[in-house]
């Protein structure tokens, strides 16, 4: 049953050589991997504006025009990451991920710091993308008949949630076909929207004004209030969501075409400017037409309305459904990211190991499971509402930009002292490590192929010696700008909900390490290092009986088998009657077998087995003392509970006995 | 931890030869036998009143006086059953319930029938005593600033019932002592206040109006409407509760000094007596008070109230408390009734056998459990309101009195027929038996001392032979009578509740033979006879491993010390560079064990395993096919997760395959 059901969600298995991978063309890698943040726009300038609102609803009708400088400023932050990623993608040209650099340049903690924030980090991806998708087909329905739409917003995000899961766990590959077409629809569609915006505002004159923007929406947790710097820096954190993603190419450099490095390093820049145009123009247009943020309505939403009138109206529902399939898009690249980050973490022992087993579909789908989980989580508690998510956003994304820039930063040192002293570097995680023996000792793991990890420390980049100063001042501006925006963040955010992620993360690292010990712990224990040879044990063997029936005189008959001359019946004697009746029988059926009869005043039936086989135990003969219950299994579930539970009582008391080993010995009935 | 809570609350264990048994003297057995019985004049009268009222609200103010003549009717009932009930003394002089006589004398179902009864009775005894007596300490609390106890009526007879229930886990004894205090109180406070209230009425010249009964409570399921046949026979049928627990000192003859019959009938005599007078006495003076149903206060609180005036006022209190006593008492003596008649249909197999078991305490703890159980779901259903529950109560006990008395005629025809052809009788109940043999082969069952049962067929009463007419007369005459209530119960309550009983009575019956068809079964398939003698078996031993570590080699260990020759270690391939890794070391580790190499192209673990065994299976070279399981046990409960589960998966999946047995070798974990 369980099976099938499992077969019609996720498909026919496939075959461990099925594996394959696809190589990407600039165009189709720009698709690919920046969904997640071009999608930001559609949210980002909004969340600017509900911080400005506060001060707006206050009384100062001015507050929003702040929105253009805060959007300049986060779009000189946007050149600055960018700029310093670009760096990563010639030292990682095998993927340089947050988590990989940090550990290989700052020492495991930061790496472990790195991916406690992605796995946060993409997990918020996942409910806000999903929350902003569903706000704007939510939005579209306004003042139509499925207006009622915005009620179910919760539900609206666990169904798209479940949706994307489920066709993650069917195997749905990161292709370019599938990209394409939404990611270029809203790129046309977006950029087509602010041109013609602003035409139209400089050709007829501007804005009608909009409808039911009376009710202004305020960002949640803030009291109406003047505008002061720190409001200006919360509307500044909150647009910084535009940021997210930005990272993603230089993490797939492998997926690119021959030279990779180069082509990746296009395709970013590529991205950086459209994602800088995209946003700065959604900005500078909802300031222009006056677009206030609405509670049931989205910025972009409201804007479109405004711009597409008349004979373009048609052209409203493009950008609207474009919206929400990017942002669908967007959090499935969390589907891919999480997983993928989820098993590097468990083959390093971080993470419980079945993360780092691929599924039917060759997916690691104990990752995707947990990911569509907290997601759903996030977006039940939080109401399904992009804006009050949005506080938790940046803390993680921020901080594994900082401590990649700083992983940077301390590469390029450390490559300096290489080519000064012509020394290989060393690598700073030996703090912790497995030798081969005791990975390989491990016990129930058997991984899948290996595959190729990143973390090649590649020299041939070194064109000349001076590349290392530029890089170094480009990662530290970077590391320098990132770690500020992030102590921004949380000083504005820390009350509204950043706090969470503040007290997760090192929860996460605690979490990482304790299990890191256990794994380590375990390999050592089992390690066959220092084992002498295999010598024959000894052992006796245990058969309590309740009496004497065909499930006994079968048991006897397989305790015979493993140890001729050792076995031992046990009888717990409750009334002398009974007690001299299987004796009497026991002449017919012991087949020589000693039977010991042990008292049992108080009825009990465990207890002076224990104290027996304790006995066993201190005479010291045996290495092994193997008791054998017969036990009947009966055919329906329900007869189980017509019969005293004894064997499984006795099963869990001798469990964790050292030197005990139970067999059960059954014995079908019919019927 | 569950061991010493369970100590706690049930106190030390008794050793086996511990049970003891006290003979009681005619006025001790008086007290013990009879508080079910006599604690129901404490709400019998009202429950009359209750459907009378009916009519009485309807108009016809004069309905109440109704309650004396039904009382008369109710009254002679109950002479005719105590009379009849004297026949059963003599005859099973070591104890005849209901499901005894029924069974020896009209069989095995009309046997299960009335153990059915009986179970559903003693279940109601407990509901309606706690019920009434919760009432008559919320009666007591109305006036006072404690009136609000009257909301919390349901928790507080929750926590009487969970006291009743421990009090008997910890083996309280049916003595004397406990029951004669409470008994006797109650018996002379209340035939106290029934003379006294005759008294003052006569002399004084009656009642002074009852404050607050101008809101008459009516029995509830009845609209209201003027007095017909059918409401009286309503009336009638509420009021037979009284006779509930007249059967109670024929089932204990045994407990009786010397001469038990003899003593035991005179003790009958005496509380029907007793029981007569107190109970039309109650409804007489209910009526020359014109006491009325009040919802929250009893028709006994309000007429002690009455009667005890002035300086007599303090009585009130004492009535009330002997009654709330009494009627613990009465709930107390079910949670002796009910384990002990559950305790003899499981040992004739008709219940799971672990009724059978008696505790630590020598109780059978399991029935008393289950009593509480059931108990306290009517309580909470019915709102612990005792007038809802009577309409479930008494088709039980009527059924149970039907079944008896016409066991007796059966009886009594069986004795003539003997005397006439002095030839010995045949029991009837052969439908069901177990051979001897068949008993014996029952497996987990070790029945305690064997006690003695009711069942002796004594002849040596029968002093003249015509003997038998009168003893046939007087039992045709009370089944009859039962009968004719028992159909007038079921056709005026079967709306209110009846029902309930009705259906639940042959589902009861259903359940013992589905049970017990299923413990022949299993004797029947288990038994030694047709067994061959032992010989040697044949078996594999199958390793399944995931590499080699101190677990893997433990576990060879012992599968080449149970099976030198016959061992084989499994290996399931998912990756060729491990697989060939772990060819290497097995060189080193393997000691001399063959090793299978299973591919997985799915990476799948089970599949493989379960194929390779179902083709050694095929082979059919072997009787069994073992498989030993190298396991590590983590040392923490949360360090289960970190390891795949593979274990139990391959466990869960070979629980149920024959010819299969799985043995665990543990590796233990530290720290």
């Amino acid at each position: 049953m369980a099976a099938e059901l499992k077969r019609f969600i996720i498909g026919r298995a496939l075959r461990t050589e099925q594996a394959a991978h696809e190589r990407l063309s600039k165009k189709t890698a720009l698709a690919v991997f920046s969904s997640d943040a071009l999608s930001s726009t559609a949210y980002a300038t909004e969340e600017i504006l509900l911080v400005l609102a506060v001060a707006a609803a206050y009384g100062q009708a001015g507050a929003f025009r702040y929105v253009v400088p805060i959007s300049i400023g986060i779009g000189v932050l946007l050149v600055i990451v960018a700029t310093s990623y670009r760096q990563t993608i010639h030292a990682y040209p095998s993927g340089g991920g947050a988590y990989i650099v940090a550990k290989e340049n700052l020492g495991t903690y930061a790496g472990l710091v790195a991916g406690a924030s992605l796995l946060v980090d993409y997990v918020l991806t996942v409910a806000v993308s999903i929350a902003a998708g569903v706000a704007a087909i939510t939005s579209m329905a306004q003042g139509t008949r499925y207006a009622w739409l915005d009620q179910h917003k919760v539900f609206l995000c666990l169904v798209f949630i479940t949706f994307i899961a489920i066709a993650n766990l069917r195997g749905v590959r990161e292709s370019g076909s599938l990209f394409a077409a939404p990611t270029y629809a809203f790129l046309i569609s977006f950029l087509f929207m602010i041109g013609y915006g602003l035409f139209s505002y400089y050709t007829y004159g501007g804005a009608t004004p909009v409808p039911g923007t009376d009710e202004i929406k305020t960002a949640e947790g803030y009291s109406l209030q003047p505008l002061t710097l720190f409001l200006l820096l919360g509307a500044f954190s909150n647009g910084c969501a535009a940021l997210t993603g930005i990272e993603a190419i230089s993490n797939g450099v492998p997926a690119f075409k021959k030279p990779e490095a180069t082509n990746a390093s296009v395709t970013l820049v590529w991205m950086a400017v459209l994602l800088t145009v995209m946003f700065l123009g959604t900005s500078v247009l909802a300031y222009l037409y006056g677009v206030h943020p609405h509670a049931s309505e989205t910025v972009i939403s409201q804007f479109a309305r405004i711009v597409f009138t008349g004979s373009m109206a048609w052209f409203y529902y493009v950008v609207q459904i474009a919206t929400a399939l990017i942002l669908v898009l967007a959090a499935n690249t969390s589907f891919a990211d999480f997983p993928r980050l989820g098993s590097l973490l468990a083959r390093d022992r971080f993470l419980p190991r079945q993360f780092a087993n691929r599924g039917d579909k060759l997916v690691f789908s104990n990752g995707i499971v947990i990911l569509a989980i907290f997601a759903s989580v996030l977006v039940i508690v939080f109401a399904g509402d992009t804006s009050r998510l949005i506080p938790l956003y940046a803390v993680g994304v921020f901080l594994s930009f900082t401590l990649s820039q700083t992983g940077m930063v301390r590469h390029w040192l450390k490559e300096r002292a290489q080519i000064l002293n012509k020394k290989p570097p060393k690598g700073p995680q030996e703090d912790i490590h497995f030798t081969e023996s005791t990975v390989d000792a491990e016990p129930d793991v058997q991984l899948a192929a290996s595959e190729e990890r990143g973390s090649t420390f590649i020299t041939d980049q070194v064109t000349d010696s001076s590349h290392w100063k530029k890089s170094i001042v480009i990662n530290a501006v970077g590391a320098v700008a990132t770690f500020t925006v992030l102590c921004v963040f949380i000083t504005t955010k820390f009350i509204h909900g950043a706090w969470i992620v503040v007290v997760v993360i090192p929860l996460l690292v605690f979490m990482f390490r304790a299990i890191h010990d256990h794994y380590v712990g375990v390999a050592k224990q089992l390690s066959t290092e220092g084992l002498e040879d295999l010598r024959p044990i000894k052992h006796t063997v245990i058969v309590p009986i309740s009496g004497i029936h065909r499930g006994v005189v079968g048991a006897l008959q397989y305790a015979k088998s493993i140890a001729p001359d050792h076995v031992q019946a046990v009888y717990v004697d409750f009334d002398e009657e009974a007690t001299a009746k299987l004796r009497e029988k026991w002449e017919r059926w012991g087949a020589g077998v000693k039977l010991v009869v042990l008292p049992s005043p108080y009825r009990e039936l465990t207890r002076p087995l224990l104290r027996y086989i304790a006995r066993l135990e201190r005479k010291n003969e045996n290495d092994v003392v193997t008791i054998l219950l017969p036990e009947f299994v009966p055919a329906r579930w329900w007869q189980h509970l017509l019969h005293n539970q004894s064997s499984l009582m006795l099963k869990g008391a001798l469990l964790f006995k050292e030197g005990v080993i139970v067999i059960s010995v059954p014995y079908h009935l019919k019927g």
